[in-house]
Order: C-alpha cells, then sequence, then structure tokens
C-alpha cells in the first residue's frame, strides 16, 4: 500500500498535511492517554472473547501482546503522522508484537471514531475528578479562613466603594457559598461524561454481535450513549465540563479582583507572604501579587478555550470531523488542564491572605458605612419612615462632608439640622443615640437575619458549607473507588485470557 | 433635593449619565418587569405586616396604593432617567398615589440590590419555563418524524462522505438524544434559578428582623439564597441558562447545517414545502432555506452574548455593580428572549422536513457505503481478521473506481482481485454473497447492537425518549403549578390587608 | 400570487418564519435606513436613466415616486413580514405610488444583496464618522487635562503596587498615545467601508450595461468593490470596525479600572462631581463611579459582538446567507450604536475628573516608590553595578519594613548596613545625598528620556499629540464633506429628471 | 538572599507559585527566544557603551560574555521557575560568565518591563513576516488556479441553492480579492509592531541618559513608542496582528465551507488528490477532506485565541500585570504560530482542488440556474418592467417543477401561459430566444459589468490582483531586509567593543 493506513487511497499522505494536521495528535498522545488506550483495547478484547467474536487462540494471543505494548510503553510507539492518529500507531505498535494477521482481529465492531470518544470520555473523566479533589482542598482552606476572622470587622463594599460594615469571615463565607454552586455544577457534569461511546462503531453501530454494556462496565462507565451517531459525533461532555470551570473561573477572577485592591499599598486590608510575590528587576522594594493577576488571566484563558470549542463544533456537521471532535476541542483539553494547577494556587491563596484587622475596624469608624444603620435607627426611634430617614442621613453626611467632619464626629444636633431640611422638625434624638447607631461592631452583630452579617449568623452558614463538603469528598471518593474496581475487573478479565 | 433620588449627592445626574447608562434600563422596562414589580413589592409589604414592621395603617395605606399602581398600569410610571431605574420610577409612583410619607415605609429591610436580583431571578425563571415548554415541542416533533421514518433508508456520512447507511429516523433519533441533553441541562438551572435574594438588602443582610422564608414563599420560591452579598452580587444564574442555551443552539447549528447541505439542489436528500422559504428579488427561480441559515447565526449570537457576560461579568469586583449584574449581563436576556422564538421554529423544521425515500435507496447503493458490511462478512465468511478485510474491500473499491465499475456492480471475482494483493490467495465468495454484503437495507437491519440502525432497535429507543419526554413535561407542569400557586397565596395576603 | 413577493412559491410564509426571521429586520429599519434606502434608489435611477436603460418617461415617473415617498417618509411605508425584508416593503410603497408596472423597471440590473450590502456601506460609514468625531472630542479633554497635571506627581504603578512616581499629566498623555492608536485603527477602516457594491447584482453581476462607478460616485463612495460574488458575500468591513471600536474598548476597560480604584475611599486619588454619580436607594451615604462599571461592561458587550458576528459569520458559506450577512451581523450594528454615546461619556470622565494633589505627592514621600532612584543614585554615586545597589537598596527597604522605618525616615546608616551585607562594604554616602534620591519631585523631573515623565518631556508629547489630532480632524471634515457633495450631485441629478 | 532574585522578598518562592505561574513562561523560551534575548542585550550594551554609561572595560567584558552565551545557546541557561523569568535566568547565565559584579551593570537604565515588551515585538514581527510570505505563496496559487478555470462553468450560489452560473475561475477570483484585504489588513498592523519599547524601563523612563533611538535602530525597528507607561503596559500589536488573522481565517472558514460542500459525492463539483485526504479504521471506501475540516476549526481556535486575550486584557489595569502582558496574552502566540501552518496546507488546497468541468456545466442547464438570465431577456425582447419579467419567469418555473418540466425543456409556449396569468397577454417570444437565454456559457459571458463573471472581466480583475500580489512582495521583502542590515550593524557594534 502506498498510504500507510489505507489500501482505497493510492498515495502517501501529504507532508504538508501531515505536519500540521497529524504531528500535533500524535504529540499530545501523553502517558496517560497510553494507558487509556491499553485499558480501552484489553476492555474491548475481553469482551470480544467473552462473545464468541474472536477465538480463544486470537484471544489469548491479543492478550499478551496487549500487555507486552503497555508494560513496554509508549516510547515503544512509533508516532508517525503517517499512520494519521495515535490508534493506528498503537494497532502498528501490536502488529510489530503479534503479526498483522492477529492483530487484525482487534478491531472487530468498532472503528476509530468510537474509540476515540471513549478515549476523550476518559480523558474528562480523569481531569473532573482531579478538579473535585482540588476544588474540595481549596474550599476547606477558605471555610477555615472565614471561620477564624468570623469577627474581624472590614468595610463591605458595593461598587467599591464604603457600603455596611462586614467581617472578613463573611467575605469568605459568601465566596465558599458561590464556590459550592460550581462545585456542584461540576459535580453534575460527571453522569453525562461517564457515559462510554465503545461500540457505536464508525456512526452506525456494528452488525457483530458485541456487548457495548460490558466494555462500559470493565472501563468503570456507569452507561453507554445510545443512539450511536451521537455517541460518536457528540462531545458536548467537555464542552459542558470546559463550562462549568469557566464560570467558577469567572467566580475566581472577582475575587481575584477583590483581593488585588485589598492588598494595595493604599487599602493595606489584607496583606500576603514574601514567599507568593513577585519582585521587580528594577524597582528594588518591589512585592508584587502575581498569583491574583493569575486568575484574572486564567479567567479569560478559560473564556476564550470555551469560545473557541463552541465556535468550531457550531460549524461542524453532526457527525464525525475534526471540528466537531478532534481540532475543534483541542482548547479545551489545555484549559482543563490549566484549572488543575491553578486550584492549587487558590488554596494558597485562602491560607496566606491576612486581614489587617486593627486599621478595618478604625476604617469602618470614619468612612461612614454605618449611616445605613443610622437611618434603621431613626426609623425605630424616631418614627420616620424609611425614605425620610434615608433622607435625613444622607443630608447630614453632605453637612458633614462640606464642613469636614468626621463620621465618627456626627452628633445628635447635626442630624436635625438635615432633619429640618428634610422633614421639618428636630427629631428627639441624642449623641449616645448617634453613637450606638454608628459603630460597626454593633452594626455586623445587629444582621442576624438569614445569610446576615452576624458572627453567630456566619458561623451557622459556616457549618451548613462544611457539611455539605464532607458530604461531596464522600461522594466523590466513591466515584474514585468505582472506576478503581473496575479497572481490577478488567486485569482479572486479562488474566484469564492468557 | 438637587439629585432626583439622593440627599446626599449636591448635583442633578448628568445627561450623559442619564443617556448613556440609565435610558437604556428604563427602556428595557417591560410589561412583564412592572408585574414582576408590583408582586415583588406585595411580598414585601405582606411579610413586613406580618413581621409587624410597619403599622397596620402603613399597611393597609401601601397596599391600596400598590394595587392601584398595578392596576393603573406601567404607562402610569414616569420612567425618567433622572430616577436613576426602575425601582425608583416605581416608589415615586407609589408616592403620587399615596404621598411619600406612606410610601416611605415600604423600603425597610431592603435595597434596590437585592429587588433588583429578585426581579432579575422572576424573569430567568419565567424564561427557562417558556424555553422547556417549546423545547418540548421541538422534541415532540423530532421523535414523531423519526417514528414515521424509521425505515427510510439514507446515507449516513462521516466528514460529509458517504460513510455507512442509516435512516433518516435514526438521524432524527441520534438528534433527539442530544437535545434531551440539552433539556437536561435547562431543565437543571432551575433549581439555581428559583431561589429568592429578597432581604439581603445591600449586600450584608438587615437590622430589621424581617423573614426571607416568607416572600420567598410568596413568590413561588424554593428557598432563599443564603449569604447576602453572594445574594446580590451573583448573576451566575442567568450565565448557566444561557449557557445551556447556547449547547442546544451549538447542536441546532450542526443539525442545521446538516440539513442545509440535504436540501440542496444536488443532494435533493430532504424537501422544504415552499412556505418555510424565502426567495429572490432577482432570480425568478429562487427558494432558500432561510430558516436553517437562521439557527446557524443563532448559535452564533448565542456564543457571542454568552462570551459577552462572562468578559464583563470576571472583570467586575465581587459586589453589586454595572458590569456585575446589569450592563454586564444585558446581552444575555436579549439571546434568552431570542430562543422562545426560535424553538417554534424549529419546531416547524422537524414537522416540514421530507426526505426523498427512492432516490437516497437508490444512493446508497452506489456510494459504496456498504464496503464495511462487505469487510464484516469477509470476516465473518472467509476467516480474514477485520483488518485484511478491510484492506481487501479497500483494493476492491480502489479497482472499481480505476476501472470505473459501480459499487452494485461488484463480483466476487474484483474482490478476489484485490484479495490476491492483500492476503495473496482467492476467497470462497461468490457473487450471491457480495450482493447480500452490499445491500444497504440488509446492512441497516444488521445492525441491532445497542444503538444501532435497525428499525426494532431505533423504535425501541424512541419509546424509551418519548417515556422521558413525558415525565419531563409532567415535572414542568408541576413547576408552572406551583408558582400560579404562590401567586394566589400572595393575592389572598393582599387581600387581608386591604 | 400566494406568496407575497414569489410566483415561484406557492404558499403564504408561515408565521413561525414571519415573526422570527423577517420581523426584527422589519423593526430594525430606522429612519437613517430608509433616508439611506431612498437616496440608494435616486441614485440607481439617475445612472439607470444616464445609461438608458430606462426610458425618459419611466425615469420621470420613477423619479416623482422617489420624490414622493421620501417625502411622505417612514411611517407610510407597510412594514409586514410577509415582505421578507424592508426593500420589498419599499419596492411595494413605491408601487402604491406609482403602479407596479411602472415601479418594475426600478430594479433593472441589481438584485437585494446588493442593496442590501450597500446599504450596510452606508450605515457602517455613517458610524464610522459619528465615532470618529466624538473620539476626537474625547482625546481632546484627554490632552487638555494631560496639560494641566503634566506637574501633579502621583504613584505610578505595576501590578498595582507602587512602583515610581509619575504625574496625572503624564498618566493621561500615555492614554492619550494608546488612545491616537484606537483612532487610526478606526479611520484606517474607512477605506475599505467606503467602496459600493451597488451593480453587484445578486453574486455574478448583471447583462445590463449598468455604471457602477457612477452610482458609487453619486453615493459618495470613492470606488467599488470589484468582483460581485465578494461585493455582495462580505461584510468583513463592518467586522473591521467593530474590532476597531472592541480594541478601543478594551483599552478604556482598563483605564476604568485604574480610576475605579483611584477613586476609591481608600485612595482618594481622584475626585469626580456629584453630577456623575450614582446612589444608593438603602445607603444615605453613598457615591458610586457608575460611568467608570460601565465602561468595563461595555467592553464585555464589544468583545461578546465580536464573537457573535464571527462565530456566525466563519460558519456561512462564502456566498449571501442570513448568518454571513444579516442575522449573522446583527449584534455588530447594536454594539457600534453604543460605542457613539459611550464616547460622550469618556470625554466627560476626562473632563471631570480630579486629582488630589497633596495627598498624592505626600504618598510619594512615604511608599517607596523612589528606592530605583536610590539604586540608580548609588550606581552613579557610589559606583556599584545596577544588580548590586538594587540589592542593597532591596535589602534597605526590608530592613526599613522590619523595623516600622518609613520611606522618608531612610538614613545613610541604614542603607550601609544593608551595604556590609550586600557587598560586604560601607558606600561613600550621605543623609542629604539619600533624601536627594528619595524626593519624589526630583525623581519624575529626572526622567528626561524620550517618553518619560519628566514635566518637559510630557509638555513635548503632548504637542505632537495635539498636532496629530489637528490633523485627523482635518482629514475627518475632508471625508464629511465629499459625501455632502456627493449627496447636492444625487439631488440635482434627480431634479434633471424631474 | 532567601528569594532568589530580590534583598526585599524574605522568603524563597512558593511551589504554587513558582509551578502554575513561573514554569510555563521558562518552558516556552525557545530558540528563538533566545536568540532574541542575546540581541536585545547586546544592543543594549553597545548602546550604553556608547552614552558612556558603562566603562570601556565593562563594555568590553560584558560584550564578550554576551557573545559567549550566545555562542553556548540556551541550553546552558538554568531556566529555573524561582528565577521567575527567562531575562533573570539569563542574567544568571551572563553571571556564571563574567561574575556578578560586571554582569550587574548589563541592567542600568531598563527594566524586565521593556525588555518583555521588546521580545514581544521582536517576536510578532517574525511571526507577522513570515506569515505574509506564506499568505503571498497561498494567494500566489489560489490566482494561478483561477486564471487556469477562467471558462469553467460551474453553477453559483447563494443560500446554497443554485443562483446564477460562474465559472470557478471567478469563484476563486472573488476569494482572491477577499484575500487581499486580509493581507493588507496583516500588513498594516507591521507599523505598529515594528517600534521598540526598550528604555521605557519600568513604567517612567529613566534618570540615565540613555539613547532608544540607538537601540531601537541597532534592532531593525522603524521607532520607539514614546511615552513609557504604554510602551510596557500595551500589547495591542499583538491582538491587532491576532484579529488580522482572525479575520482571514473567519474568510477560510468559509471557503473550506463551500469546498467542502463541492467535494461530497453528493455535489462532485470538484476532486482532490488521495494524498490530501484522510481515511478511516473501519470503512474501506472512505477518503475524507480533512484539510477542509482543519480550516473550519483553526477559524474557531483563532476567535477563541483573540477571545482569550480581550478578556483578560480587558480587566487588567493600565499597566504591566501577568494578564495585561503575560498569561493574559498567551493564547494568542499559539494562535499565530499555527497559522503559518495553515497557510501551507491553504496553499496545497488552492494547488490540488480540481473541478468537474463536464458535470458542472451540465448542472447548469438543468437547474434553472439562468432563469435571471430570461427575465432580463424578457424586459429587453418583450419590453416587460423587470419585476413584471420576474414573476412570468418565477410563474414559468412553477409550471415546470409541477410538470416535471426540465429547464432546458421550458418553451415560449410554457412561459406564455405564465405570461397569460401575470401581465395578461403572449409575449413576442420563441423557442429559440429561450434557448438563447437559458444557455449558461452566454450567461457568464454577458455578465461583463466591472466585477462580472464574462471570463475576459475575470482576466482583467486577475491581472490586476497579479499586480498587486507582486507590490506586496516587493514590499515585504524591503521590510525583510530591512531588519537584517540591523543585524550586521549590530554585530559590527559588538565586534567593536570586543
Amino acid at each position: 500500500m502506498k498510504n500507510a493506513v489505507s489500501a482505497r487511497l493510492s498515495e502517501r499522505t501529504a507532508e504538508e498535511v501531515a505536519n500540521t494536521i497529524y504531528k500535533p495528535g500524535m504529540q499530545a498522545f501523553s502517558d496517560e492517554a497510553f494507558t487509556d488506550m491499553c485499558r480501552l483495547n484489553q476492555a474491548h478484547l475481553v469482551m470480544l472473547s467473552e462473545c464468541g467474536l474472536v477465538s480463544q487462540e486470537v484471544a489469548t494471543g491479543l492478550a499478551k501482546a496487549l500487555l507486552q505494548a503497555q508494560r513496554e510503553g509508549k516510547e515503544a510507539v512509533r508516532l508517525d503522522p503517517q499512520f494519521e492518529d495515535p490508534y493506528f500507531a498503537f494497532e502498528n505498535r501490536l502488529s510489530e508484537i503479534a503479526g498483522p494477521k492477529l492483530t487484525g482481529w482487534i478491531h472487530i465492531g468498532r472503528s476509530r471514531n468510537d474509540i476515540g470518544a471513549t478515549l476523550d470520555r476518559l480523558h474528562a473523566r480523569a481531569l473532573c475528578l482531579r478538579i473535585l479533589e482540588q476544588l474540595g482542598k481549596a474550599r476547606k482552606a477558605c471555610l477555615t479562613s472565614a471561620e477564624q476572622h468570623a469577627e474581624t470587622i472590614m468595610p463591605g463594599y458595593t461598587h467599591l466603594q464604603p457600603a455596611q460594615p462586614i467581617t472578613f469571615g463573611y467575605y469568605l463565607t459568601n465566596v465558599a457559598a458561590a464556590l459550592q454552586r460550581d462545585y456542584d455544577r461540576i459535580a453534575a457534569t460527571y453522569a453525562r461524561i461517564n457515559l462510554a461511546s465503545l461500540g457505536a462503531a464508525a456512526l452506525a453501530g456494528t452488525s457483530f454481535a458485541i456487548n457495548r454494556q460490558r466494555t462500559a462496565e470493565l472501563l468503570g462507565f456507569d452507561g453507554i450513549v445510545e443512539p450511536c451517531l451521537d455517541a460518536v459525533a457528540s462531545r458536548d461532555f467537555v464542552t459542558e465540563l470546559l463550562w462549568a470551570i469557566t464560570a467558577m473561573s469567572t467566580l475566581l477572577s472577582r475575587v481575584a479582583q477583590d483581593l488585588y485592591t485589598f492588598c494595595t499599598h493604599e487599602f493595606s486590608a489584607i496583606e500576603f507572604p514574601d514567599r507568593v510575590a513577585g519582585t521587580s528587576s528594577i524597582m528594588p522594594q518591589k512585592k508584587n501579587p502575581l498569583m491574583l493577576e493569575y486568575f484574572r488571566a486564567s479567567s479569560g484563558r478559560s473564556i476564550g478555550a470555551l469560545t473557541s470549542v463552541l465556535a468550531s463544533v457550531k460549524g461542524s456537521n453532526y457527525s464525525i470531523g475534526l471540528d466537531s471532535v478532534r481540532e475543534g476541542i483541542a482548547d479545551a483539553w489545555s484549559a482543563l488542564d490549566q484549572v488543575v494547577d491553578s486550584l492549587d494556587l487558590l488554596r494558597l491563596v485562602f491560607e496566606t491572605a491576612k486581614p489587617n484587622a486593627e486599621l478595618l475596624l478604625q476604617r469602618c469608624r470614619t468612612n461612614f458605612s454605618t449611616a445605613t444603620d443610622l437611618a434603621d435607627g431613626l426609623v425605630r426611634q424616631a418614627g420616620l419612615s424609611f425614605r425620610e430617614a434615608h433622607h435625613v442621613v444622607g443630608g447630614a453626611v453632605q453637612i458633614a462632608l462640606n464642613e469636614g467632619i468626621g463620621a465618627s464626629d456626627i452628633t445628635a444636633d447635626l442630624v436635625n439640622r438635615s432633619a429640618q431640611a428634610v422633614v421639618g422638625y428636630n427629631l428627639a434624638i441624642d449623641d449616645a443615640f448617634i453613637q450606638a447607631c454608628l459603630d460597626p461592631v454593633r452594626a455586623v452583630a445587629a444582621r442576624t437575619t438569614a445569610g446576615g452579617t452576624a458572627p453567630s449568623e456566619v458561623r451557622r452558614v459556616l457549618e451548613e458549607q462544611r457539611q455539605r463538603l464532607i458530604a461531596n469528598r464522600a461522594e466523590l471518593a466513591r466515584r474514585v473507588a468505582q472506576v478503581e474496581e473496575a479497572q481490577k475487573r478488567l486485569e482479572a478479565g486479562m488474566t484469564a485470557l492468557t
């Protein structure tokens, strides 16, 4: 044959095609992918043998060859682009070991299409489990710091302007709540990932009486993707996982955005240790929070990868094609790889961010962020409707700013000057009342309604979050165990053949 | 006050700000949004009254004003951009009805932030239910046509080249399977959408002893978003819904891509009636499948909207801001609106696409798409390993093409010429065997393994799909009823107040 | 005819198609689009008459009808979706005025395809000119403020940590330089926009002896797009304009990001007047820089629109289609509309941002941002190599931080303690030397190399920028005049016909 | 020092930071980047020496060390992530050669910030030149094939339905015209790429009296980026180049989309040789046009990369940061690398696509695609207005389809049956007139207006395109020469030092 893999094609594949299209696929064939390829072929063989589709002799011969190939590793596989893709290179390796005649039996009732889909599913499964594992650790670090700082007062912001006092623990509890949703979304993809495409063959199934459930089971899948065209043409399980981590990265970028501002010289709200900082080649005083910029960039890259995949796939036909299943989804894999590392970094961020408690409390006393509490107080104490109270306090703040009076120096008198302008009469309030209303510690403690800032409420929510994390980790462990058990079944099946 | 809504700001809002930032928000205040605004305020009032946070007199006065405002409709609301947003315009409307003093009580224990988040949740909920309803109808049309064409043979393609014969019903069954996943993803967003943010106030909760669960219940929510910063700062429920419809639109673009090709003059594989076609102002013979191009474009727009939202939100702080909750997610709403219409069109596509059965069967007989069946046959009949058989048939196809022999004219002799070259001997086959292997009807029927093309298997899978659709619709009806019941409770609560 | 526009189609267009596909196009037919439609038809008629392709009588009749239609305005056009698009609705309007027989002559030698492409070009041209006009004003405001603050010292940042002192004028000069590139990119699109597609007909040109150059000239175009398929199938002039404003919006988002941080309570580096700020419904003290969030969001939306267009168009065939020329590029138009408003806002931002000069100077004295100047000084004064000096100063900063010594209290002694550790000997320096090195005013003034912070250098660069702005505006005026002159020629041509 | 590069930081960089953030940057340090790093340092040294900022002795020592480092190559550089980035690793290499004292002088008047920006500019410049070179070759192949097939009739499509006959040469001429615009856009980026940032130092320039123009000149730049913050904080030259290739890839995806359809079994409009096709592991007859899918996928990836960069950068501050200049633009570099290879493939596509002339001509005779010519004919011959003629022919086509009459069998009689229905009278036409109008060869030849299908007009346009290609290549050669000459000047400068 002039073509390395087809008797139908009368020419050797052009170098431009081999280099541009096939070589990257060969280069991406990792050790992990090789192991998956070995197992997939083993599972297929065990099933073929059980279904009587190959003779005992063929089964034994192929089983030995497969085990030898696995033992000798990826390095022994000639990843020549002329073979088009790693599967043909792997079949060639088997052929070197067992000869072409025997090797020829391995491809009964299947195609590269269902092999490729199944390898992608094994890969996505491994990534999904790894991401959940790392994310669990990061969430734990977040909860630990939140617990520690449930009473560390700091300004809460809207539009990055002082809004109302909160605590650093409260802030982190909110982050943890959002991360919980992200975890749930990532975990929900598993059910759609962990299904086998094997046996769908090219697009139509096969006329050989194979047992698709059996290979699925030997590879640790929960079931099969039934209609066979869908099984080979769809990679939405990859896109969905990519989406879920992109949603998470969007949150992390926002949190990084906050922390980046909080650790400026001007805010000095939190501090990081020197070991997580970068420096400058020219400015000797520099300590730069690169790891926070990393999350902002990483989120952009994840959005880009998602766009890449969607834009490619949406232009493809609903069938197998480079744009629907390989080149078109390539950017998903690199984005997913990156996220594993970045979660390690996230954990470190939660572990090392330290609030500057004294300064923050002091700031809450002077930045007018308890103005709402004063308005609320006026409703309760002076019988104003809320909007009246709101305008009275707004007017008072304006007076204070114009006259250079600090938030902690606001008096009943000053408030009444505003009240006169707004409602036309003096309110029955005194300076002690004003001071009490303006106290940030009291303000934080007063918000005891569901999800509020009061330390007791924060601790209650934290306890809920801890329980959910424990449940999440148990479920994750169960999934990992299921994959490992399947692996043992597969090894037993192979042993039985040899 | 010089500023329309704040005693703190000493200037009227600049026209550039009002026009660019506030006006679009006012213009987007739809009748539906107005109704939601009315209900939200009613629920809040009922709760305030129940919690004793307003007097009986205030409650009754506000209840009457709210009902009057609702009766008189959106047209009575002065949507002046100087009010910043629809909420302040609505409060102003109440003030016109009930006077500022009384109206001032309505805003106890809340903020525009939690109001805005809750309105977004009501909106997203309505869209989600509507999309599920329309998608259910489109799926039904798909299944009906699939059933009808379970035996309508047509070429199956990979890389848009003839691969193996399938049926049009089989094709649609695969589409239906993929659409099922899309439905599941969309439906799964509901649990994260249907939670109330109300009572989270600005970002920290409130010191008034409100009952967040009660307002949630009165508005038909399943529960509340607990930590309050997260409740106002996060719109990932919108992004998630947008993602889910983008995933679906990606599939629809691929299917449209197929049908677009299938209905060309050259393929003539399917035909659409004149009523779904567009024409030309210059070319009198024209009949253009615009509705298929629509799905390709619509998918691109959905990807763009998703990118818009992600890129905006990822740059925002983890708090309330134009970029995190309003301007930054604006493109999501228009994309979601569009998808409802487009699902109507999808149903029409499934209802009207008619395959050209005779031509398609004939084509399967001549396009070599049963070559795999011949190879499979050689494995069974002639004891070749699959790879050997594959090369023998590949060689035979090349001979046929070179000699201008059609697929249906391949003989045992011709195959043996190739066998000689590949394996070096003649196979024990005859012309009848060859003809049987090459028959597309037999080939389709032979694929009886799980998810294969055999009509019986297609019908089995279809039955499963129908059952899942029935279950989906029941669940949807349950959700709709829950919202309607809450609405009745709310009306009863308002009646009790007045 | 059962179909409103085609004798070939035997059915009325389905409602689902009309509503989903045609109605939005009808709704988007603006007054401006109507005017363009009138002019385009007038130019075509003048040319047809000049080329002798219609009789004098037909020309006069059509000319009168066209002028009447223009006079009576868009409201008289029945925008029924059954007409498919505004052109057919317009032709129907002509028909109402002049009867079908006469009206039938207007469509000689053209198609909706080249009409649509030309209308898009007229629209893009108008937007491009408007954007350049507004951007010119914003740049002017930037330069004016830069000039004013050429000596207003402030910290310069890298990684948002104090890096080296700069001036606010220097900061704005850099922004102006980047905006100049954006202006250049936007202006460069004009040459590819301002070409006519008219006369390309459906995709292949026409057999009528029309004069494409003549219609181009009458509509103010610089020339024609030659090969006719490209002329109707390509909208890259829209995408290119969208790209150019997206690039600009990316810059504006970054600048907004800076200013957003600078105007926080904690930085207090710049202040905005109350009239550009938003407020809160609950927090009386609030003053929120919404307009800066607007730029961050607006940039995300622009990126989304660009993605939308690219993803749609890339999936289309290289010909006319909904996805290549209409639905597929729809998001570009709304993004371009938005940018005009946002540039008005940008000008306001430049006009109103006021630096807090005293505080900023004070901050530069204490935040170690002149550490580089000390290192540079040690190279010159003490003969250290730069890396040695860098480490000596780095060590000194660490000592100061550990011992709570402020930047302005660093002494020669302290530096020598570090020098001992780094190079092993004392340097020939004294406290006066140290103080001089650490002075931010001196540091800023010392950077006189090209593009440096020295006020003299900033003013030199500003003068260059002003000259380029003047040249840009002259060029813009020239282009506007060219369009207006063509318009006069067209009116004269029409007058001659009637 | 505990930190590898800073005396200010008291801790070794954490492994999570080193692995996630610094390691990828080290791994991306290619041989080409190493060469650029060597040259950049050489140019800086030559300038420092000329400006008298280092002593003769230092200059000679450093020059020798730099040349030795270059000779010994990248392999000798210890790319330890603890060094943060390749520059510090390179400085460390110099230090190993020349000792820290001497090496310490090299970093006068600069920073990693301007080094990084300049390296990015050198890289972008090399990529830009390479892309232009390859694109020129692909355009040449396109023009050659267009010339060859200027008379090869084929159906032209709109909405992928037969529209009007064109030629394959005409189709390619249009593609070439669009590619010309892409070339122009890519070439236009060069002026903004080829400017030096060196000497901008950290963000503010330097107090050392360096000569920025001189280093620019020694590195072959056309000039410098003046204000120094902009010079280090902006990478819009990368984004702009990425945009330009994305615009091109969008076109290539559309052309691939066409060719992909044209080479289906059903269209059989064009054919590719076996050497550019892929095959199947299971279907022996397969010949798959993977290289066309590659262009569709590649376009999606380019859009994704553009989104990635824009989304990252737009969230960054207007200064140096990981998200503005490194991690945030990383996806641009890989996309740009890919495009070089893909242009090689594009050339191959143009060289190998062969139309099936006979079949295509035959198809034009039967697919009603000359209906417009018949309508045009009726205008000229029978005095109908165009819209009347359009409806008459539309009606005739409908009659023909209903009665199963082929396009070539339409008679004057049949047309008059339609004319009766539309205009109410018989037209003065005969069968010979009808046949002449319907002849595709005549139809193609008749479109002689500017940019039309007539072979003579196609050849005229092709000649223009060839002339522009020649001019483009001359300009490209000039730019390449300029870079090479600078390189010689730099080598001379180094020789003078040693």
